[in-house]
């Protein structure tokens, strides 16, 4: 088994050493670009089913658009080509000749989209109009990390049409919604929703939502993000239709996306000293079962024995492994499968076997349990139980590392010792945005408001100042170091 | 509803109507790529559920690999670089600044797998190492034609390693069988397999074998191949492992892949002049209820008419939709859904209602039924039957439009008046295939061999001479024109 760097004293070569000794993914021969491992992917496949299933549940279809998009389009919205220019690849020579017009590798689909909507859209009866599409995207990264930070990553993006303002804002909500019950019912990771700061809203945007979730080390990641892009698309490529009355009306776009990066936060949220912990909604492997083979017991009574067990799971629809290897000892397995996140192991020897038994060993816990060999056909209820108890523990572990701050040297203090989510008062300006950054390299993670009290603006209504320069606070802030 | 052109005096005109009439695709504004439409992509994805289990049941793993390749990656295996030269998509500019090594956008993964296998794999035990991805590559195109060639496509490739050329000639074939298995139980098609010809073969590969379709047109179509790609690229990316006697071997590997093109095999096999027809196995749509809404009906009645209905099809697991739309006619709505493929469509007006019946409408043979409601209880026979018979009457065209001709003059001849499959023996040299192609723009599609009876060389048995030289016929040859 691979070694894994001490979790409380350097967190990132922890991380580097669980993705990598788990096999999960790799760093490439491609600066910035990743390999996903089979673990990493079959992780990946079980997420992109369950949010597919979502996506369409939510009336959106799939569709497939170009992984290239023309120089000109691209250009067209002033904010975004500002805010993306400087990570896009460019494609400049193609089928053996240079290009007359660049081609950029997509890091998002808004314009080509907008262009596609444009030439589909004609009337009310066409709205809303609502798509997504899995696809890779492009965003040119200069310090990669595996999952978290990439020059190429899977995701998916949902792009919708609108009458109103309140419907766009609606389906931004609902978006929102659908990723913060996938990241806590299947993640097992509880999130702080709300809205970005100007500084921190997708370029082209009016509005940007968040789920912010905290990780092991307490510094935050973005885990998902819906945006309000207002009119500003359609404006520029002429989204129009023709409402009731016959008038040509632009109309009101979100968009809304979530990527392998992910991953990075289910692994920083969960994992411990051994690895991985995966919540068994989404772990590739639920339960891995190992046969402890010693001089005494016969191989064949062994086998018949893990089978009834097997039959049970597969009944069940659990997705498991049996590890018969006899190259690696039984201690190796214990740490390999720990070090995999696998939920749930059960241990089948000879002491097991004389007494109809088996032994459970929780993950999430890491406590093992000799139970009667019966105590199987409960599996499903033990792996609630790990799913709810991760979930419960990630609650508890974030809540008491939210500090209520609002001395701004009281804040810089506990930064520079450790790190946490600090709530305080904010006046709203980049000024003290800035300064803040500045000082202790946090930054506004987000905006919180309380579930269906969305609006553009989000005022607190707690009245505190502004922890920076004392004046008025406008929003409540989750400040912390981020990913 | 869409016009459509003749689909007997203009099938490319034909193709393009029905491909953009029934939804499927449209040409985007980046030259040479596709936007896949949601009906479209619904057929992409049911496709690719099916695929990737035959894939996975076959012990095959899928991962991520990026998409971006460096140049001197691609430059290494000679023919390889030849072959796909002309096709690259080159990235220059990435991250603000010019690109010390530019990149290719990956034509295919041979290489950058290549280099993944040469890290992995150690040991004899490493083997066989088989892995798969799901992915888009770029292939430069400059007369691009709606999902048969479009500059990029959408693909699955598997990737195999192997310790003997006969392994890797056995997954090969197992791949090209489960392509034909596929094509067969879900496309409804018929199709010949063997290998292809020198010139025709994989940049790379030391044999490439294929699956070869009749279109409507009697033209050949490409539905999928695969490659024994020997050692070549172990030499070249140094892909070795330890024997069971600890000496160091170069791997023999396979690589096989079928892309979005399928989708245009599958629309020109099954086509007519009214459009698409759809394999019940794969159809987005399986079956299409028509409500027919008149003055002497109650809506509600209908309504609960319908529902009954659709209750069988819901518990049945049917894929469904019924057509309230009350802006088309009953007659548009017809047409509609059978230029879109659907396999069976349900009629249920006043005339049933009445007597308790459905009347039936079978796409394929485009005959419609009264029949009891109760019959709704077989629709999975019904549906059955309809896939059956469209094999079968697939299976009938192609083999009453494959020619037995040995007399070059006559093969000229016979290819100047219409297309066809042509059957003949071929002497295997590059100057008589040049000379039909140039003489008759035909190619050998494929070299067939028995179920089984695969070889590196498939020597004929017939004792016929070159239908070109009247030399030593070494192979039975398919010739045909192709897409």
């Amino acid at each position: 088994m691979s070694k894994i760097a001490d979790i409380n004293k350097n967190f990132p070569q922890w991380y580097q050493d669980v993705v990598s000794g788990a096999g999960l993914a790799e760093h490439s021969p491609v600066k910035g670009s990743m390999i996903i491992n089979p673990y990493g992917y079959a992780l990946w496949e079980n997420m992109k089913d369950v949010l597919d299933g979502m996506i369409k549940q939510a009336g959106v279809q799939n569709m497939y658009f170009p992984l290239f998009i023309p120089k000109n389009f691209f250009t067209r919205e002033e904010e975004h080509i500002e805010g993306f220019s400087p990570e896009v690849a460019w494609v400049t020579i193609g089928g053996g000749k240079e290009l007359e017009e660049p081609l950029a590798v997509r890091p998002t689909s808004e314009t080509i989209i907008g262009q596609y909507f444009s030439d589909h859209i004609q009337s009310y009866r066409d709205l809303p109009y609502k798509i997504n599409q899995w696809a890779n995207v492009v965003r040119w990264e200069m310090r990669p990390r595996l999952f978290l930070r990439t020059t190429e990553f899977l995701w998916q993006e949902g792009h919708t049409c609108h009458m109103s303002w309140e419907d766009a804002e609606q389906e931004r909500q609902r978006a929102l919604d659908m990723y913060k019950d996938f990241v806590s019912n299947y993640l097992a990771m509880y999130v702080i929703d709300g809205l970005k700061s100007e500084s921190e809203k997708f370029a082209g945007a009016d509005i940007t939502s968040t789920i912010e979730g905290m990780m092991g080390d307490k510094k935050a990641l973005q885990m998902g993000t819906s945006h309000n892009l207002g009119q500003n698309f359609a404006k520029v490529f002429d989204i129009q239709y023709l409402d009731e009355k016959g008038e040509r009306k632009y109309v009101y776009q979100t968009s809304w996306g979530v990527s392998t990066r992910m991953i990075g936060g289910l692994i920083m949220a969960h994992g411990d000293d051994k690895g991985l912990t995966f919540p068994p909604n989404i772990a590739p492997v639920q339960v891995v079962i190992v046969p402890v083979l010693v001089k005494d017991i016969s191989r064949d009574e062994l086998e018949k024995y893990v089978q009834d067990l097997e039959k049970v799971l597969a009944e069940k629809g659990i997705r498991f492994y049996t590890d018969w290897d006899e190259r690696n000892t039984v201690g190796w397995k214990f740490n390999e499968w720990e070090l995999k996140g696998v939920p749930v192991r059960i241990e089948v020897g000879l002491k097991e076997m004389e007494n109809n038994k088996i032994t459970l060993f929780r993950r999430d816990l890491r406590e093992k349990e000799t139970v009667n060999k019966e105590k199987i056909k409960d599996i499903d209820n033990i792996l609630n139980s790990v799913q709810d108890n991760m979930l419960n523990r990630h609650k508890r572990f974030t809540e008491s590392n939210i500090k209520e701050i609002n001395e701004y040297n009281q804040f810089r203090e506990i930064l520079s010792e450790d790190n946490y989510f600090i709530r305080s008062g904010w006046c709203g300006s980049r000024e003290c945005e800035d300064k803040v950054k500045q000082d202790t390299t946090a930054t506004v993670r987000v905006l919180p408001y309380a579930y269906n009290d969305f609006t553009k603006d989000v005022p607190q209504k707690e009245n505190k100042n502004c922890m920076v320069c004392g004046q008025n606070g406008k929003y409540i802030a989750i400040w912390a170091k981020a990913y």
